[in-house]
């Protein structure tokens, strides 16, 4: 497997993407092109000890920050490493892409650039969250903020598709965010999905509610991008929320300084669990080739697991039954009609 | 003040109804109505001390419960508890009313018995939740799963009435429940809000993400009834989960528990400040006289909270400043077409 990496983007880079590749060829049966600035990122390989015929660096003179329209910045900069890096993967010179640069302009590169897979409507970003039982798919989490009942369909039969070939989950639990668990509840939007996703080729195990989100009783939990976009971020601020609190609690005197010795191997097993850079990024569902959103704070530990996580969706074969099962569901609809 | 209390509603009732209701008679300036089963009212007022002026009981023979339609069972059931203390209310016979009931029909009964303010198009739930600065008001929390841009705006007013009559903060900062911070970011719901809000008569400070939510950024948060539900729900999931994990790392073992002891007034004061049942309940705004949805799992401490924020509610006369500031800009549309 071959994986290409912007290591222009995000806000440890190239640090942490090279740092992050350089690891991957030591641990992982990948290739890495790193696509960036060259001497910057030939500054960051010195003394490092890695199989140089593993790691290849595609020199690029352009960066697209998060401050420019997603779009216009992803037509105009042909030189950017975003974009030379996704015009790698569509041309086959790479079986997956990782970026932790702007969401907006890689899920433009992601549809324009690399493409949708034919008979997805939306590609959706599909980030894994933390559960007291184990990690969980969200779809969509902010790529498409108005949907319709089709494009969440489509969600859940990507989603449900991701986690039994690439997690191994066999008949993942699908469920959809909903104000109460009767069926009839719900707006415009859930009301209209809700019998296509019976319908549907998955495990659809009904409605969520939001308080049993962090409780692991589904595997895909799917949703409009706003609710998704909402869900992902209160998630992140009230945790770390949580944690600035039990911090300053515990840093209070001597005395509680020593109580938080007695519970610290705890506390590092449960940040450990919420932590989710070791689920790897965000995927993008939908597109021709995989493409993984690694989180803009990435570290080198982060971009690890997102070229791994990029390396098990291209072995997988994932998007490769995507569009089995979009060609499946647009020949039935033919014949329906 | 007058407040009437459903004393049929909730998961305690009517024991947790009857002792708050006794504390209130004894704390505040109030009389309360207890509306419901006398004999079962009666007898959980066996023993207690409190002045019988200031309590009175009707007598009811229905209950409306939580697994019931909630519009059926307001039409149906004309001696059942919440339809009476919502007559009552409406009749002038009390100031305020509250019920721990079935949130669908009390929001049912609030708007078809108690009715809508003139100029208010749609009721809101608007729970107080906690942040790291205190509480803020969520408008709306699941009254309206699917909104217009004048659902929101009057949302917005109403909250900000509520924040600075009733809590006495000047000028309440009201953000929008978004995608982004910048101006441009959303759906087409914030998009076309987004200028009725700057031009209406409130301090509006933009938009607010998800994270920042529990970060005590703003007083009035405003989003459609399915999100701010979202928004509602996993934030007590969260907690829940957060707290349950802290108590298994705490008691593990003798040293755990030891460990505890010496941060236990820290995370007591931390539980308080995330426990929002002093907050009171979630407020009905926009009907014609004020109305309190209290938790459905209330104990007597939250139902007391509840009646005390039912008076304040009904002293500060926010329904009436309501009244006149829907009259207002009434009148603006109608001057202006």
């Amino acid at each position: 497997m071959r994986i290409v990496v912007d290591a222009m983007g995000g806000d440890h880079a190239p640090a942490a993407q090279v740092e992050g590749a350089v690891r991957a060829v030591q641990e992982l049966p990948v290739e890495v092109i790193l696509v960036g600035d060259e001497p910057s990122i030939i500054k960051q390989l010195e003394g490092k000890e890695f199989d140089r015929s593993k790691l290849f660096v595609i020199h690029t003179t352009e960066v697209i920050s998060n401050n420019e329209p997603p779009l216009k910045a992803i037509r105009e900069k042909k030189n950017s490493s975003m974009v030379v890096a996704a015009n790698m993967l569509k041309n086959d010179q790479a079986d997956a892409f990782v970026s932790a640069g702007s969401t907006g302009a890689l899920l433009g590169a992601g549809t324009l650039l690399v493409g949708r897979i034919k008979g997805v409507e939306r590609p959706a970003l599909a980030p894994a969250l933390p559960s007291d039982k184990g990690p969980w798919l969200l779809v969509d989490a902010g790529a498409n903020v108005d949907c319709k009942p089709s494009h969440l369909l489509q969600f859940a039969i990507m989603g449900s598709i991701y986690m039994s070939e690439v997690m191994g989950i066999m008949e993942p639990r699908v469920a959809l965010v909903n104000v109460g668990e009767e069926e009839k509840k719900g707006n415009e939007l859930t009301k209209a999905v809700t019998p296509m996703l019976k319908a549907a080729p998955i495990h659809f195990t009904g409605n969520i509610e939001a308080r049993e989100i962090p409780m692991g009783k589904a595997d895909v939990i799917v949703c409009d991008g706003f609710v998704g976009n909402v869900i992902l971020k209160l998630t992140e601020g009230l945790a770390q929320m949580f944690m600035g609190n039990l911090k300053n609690i515990f840093y209070r005197t001597p005395v509680t300084k020593l109580g938080a010795l007695t519970v610290k191997k705890g506390l590092v097993d449960f940040k450990k669990k919420m932590d989710y850079t070791e689920y790897g990024g965000a995927l993008l569902l939908g597109t021709r080739y995989p493409v993984i959103k690694a989180h803009g704070s990435s570290n080198a530990k982060a971009m690890f697991y997102a070229i791994k996580q990029a390396n098990k969706f291209a072995e997988a074969k994932v998007t490769e039954k995507i569009a089995e099962e979009m060609k499946q569901s647009l020949k039935e609809n033919t014949n329906a009609d």
